[in-house]
């Protein structure tokens, strides 16, 4: 049980700057992990996957990888003092708001700070806030994670509201439909988040699923790639922010099916797994100018 | 024209030591840039792509990628004197001799030589041998690797013969169907060669090829992990050596289908591009304890 003075103290701690050196490949790789090119075989994708590339950029939401350390220190069980069973913490939701196009290479530094915590009465809500600058000290982005850790709720804090993205009553504006690889989990990892979970089978049963499961991140991405496409023209200066809920796991192999709605506050999506017809992603959103 | 001077001059010539320096990741995504695992719903060839394998290893070809860089020296268009257009230069036959399983990771050095360069009246054969060392000296392995200059031929050099590889006249004994990914090329391009013709539309149509083309030695290590399973239970401590000839080339997303018979002269393979029904690699053995 963890007590409520324990998390006060831990509401607005700032934890380790981390810093992040990466270059051009790293870049291909975090595309290659969330699923670009589209289509290999025409142009449009291109730029996310060839350093060669005139337009060689950085997918817009790659900045969620700067801060895996940090993810990796959350999974360890210890935020500010307060321990856990790695095996109980579910990556909740993600945003990400972007100040400036990510670079597709060079050195980040990222500043985690908890900006909240909340007793969910089956869990805690742990809510922090990674800002990353670049090697001039700009902001780039800031990434805003959300950890539930199952069982570690009843501690007498603060429920909170939960933000509810309503999707509008009518058929999607779009529909967008993309197969993930049967390997995209194992190539995903490689851009940072090396979870068990994500590659080996017996680790997968005990967290009770089938089979290791796609990082939530990579479908986050694929999400991402798809509103870029159809409502941005594919171009990531125009890619402003983006939030999501993780509302149920992916299992590599399976083609993701994004409706999309374009509304007077942003793209409104949601992803489904086709094959099982499971819900991914909701509460989701993203603004493009 | 190259004088005959010159070439004499360049037989048994050194080129420069490459250091290989590498990790874990780079063992990984060369790994699953020649397609490993083949199902990564079992466990089989999860020691290729997941560190935390306890029998974790780098697949027996990956040596291969070690002198990368002589490639590319080679690419630039001058070896040892002789100055050619690197769009006429094709990768015509790679040969891998194993002294010791290759590391998963750290300092690898490698000393290329140029062990002889043929006249074929249609071009020059250059033949160059790599010795690959361990951090403890030791050596790893030495691949070889023969490189056809079209139009550089006529120079009144040796013919040099051409050891052919006879395929048993019977129906093979294994049969092994795989499809690459249609991002194959991109994945594999990570691990080292970055020529344009693997990724880019428009430098593919210039070498008069309708796609970007997968690597050579991409669709060698397919070939490799297939004999490794079917003729050395899939232990790579067992792969003694392989040669072949990259006789057409492979679009990314055609499936690799290999022919093999097990013959006292080691396992012979032919490998053909389904869709096309054209044999991409031949004059090709696997030797295996």
């Amino acid at each position: 049980m963890v007590s409520l003075e324990t998390v006060h103290a831990a509401i607005g701690q700032t934890m380790p700057a981390i810093l992040y050196d990466f270059d051009e490949r790293d870049t291909i790789l975090y595309a290659l992990g969330v699923g670009a090119p589209l289509n290999p075989f025409d142009k449009t994708d291109l730029k996310y996957v060839y350093e060669l590339h005139p337009a060689f950029c950085a997918l817009p939401t790659m900045p969620v990888i700067y801060s895996s350390k940090m993810i990796d220190d959350i999974v360890s069980g210890n935020i500010a003092g307060i321990e856990f069973n790695p095996m109980m913490l579910v990556h909740g939701e993600q945003a990400i708001e972007l100040h400036k196009q990510p670079p597709a290479g060079g050195k980040i530094r990222c500043v985690p700070q908890i900006r909240n915590i909340y007793d969910k009465g089956s869990g805690m809500l742990i809510v922090t806030d990674v800002t990353c600058f670049n090697e001039q000290d700009d902001t780039i982005a800031v990434t805003t994670s959300s950890m539930f850790i199952r069982g570690l709720g009843d501690f007498g804090g603060e429920r909170g509201s939960s933000d509810k993205i309503t999707i509008p009553e009518r058929e999607p504006d779009v529909t967008h439909e993309e197969a993930t690889l049967d390997r995209q989990a194992l190539l995903y990892r490689l851009s940072g988040d090396i979870n068990p979970l994500h590659a080996d089978p017996d680790m997968a049963a005990v967290g009770n699923f089938k089979r290791p499961i796609l990082h939530g991140l990579s479908t986050y991405g694929f999400a991402a790639r798809t509103v870029l496409r159809h409502f941005a023209d594919n171009d990531p200066a125009r890619f402003k922010s983006m939030s999501a809920r993780f509302s149920a796991e992916v299992y590599p192999g399976e083609t993701l099916v994004t409706d999309m709605w374009d509304t007077d506050d942003g793209v409104v999506f949601q992803t489904r797994a086709k094959e099982r017809d499971a819900i991914v992603l909701n509460n989701a959103r993203v603004i493009v100018t």
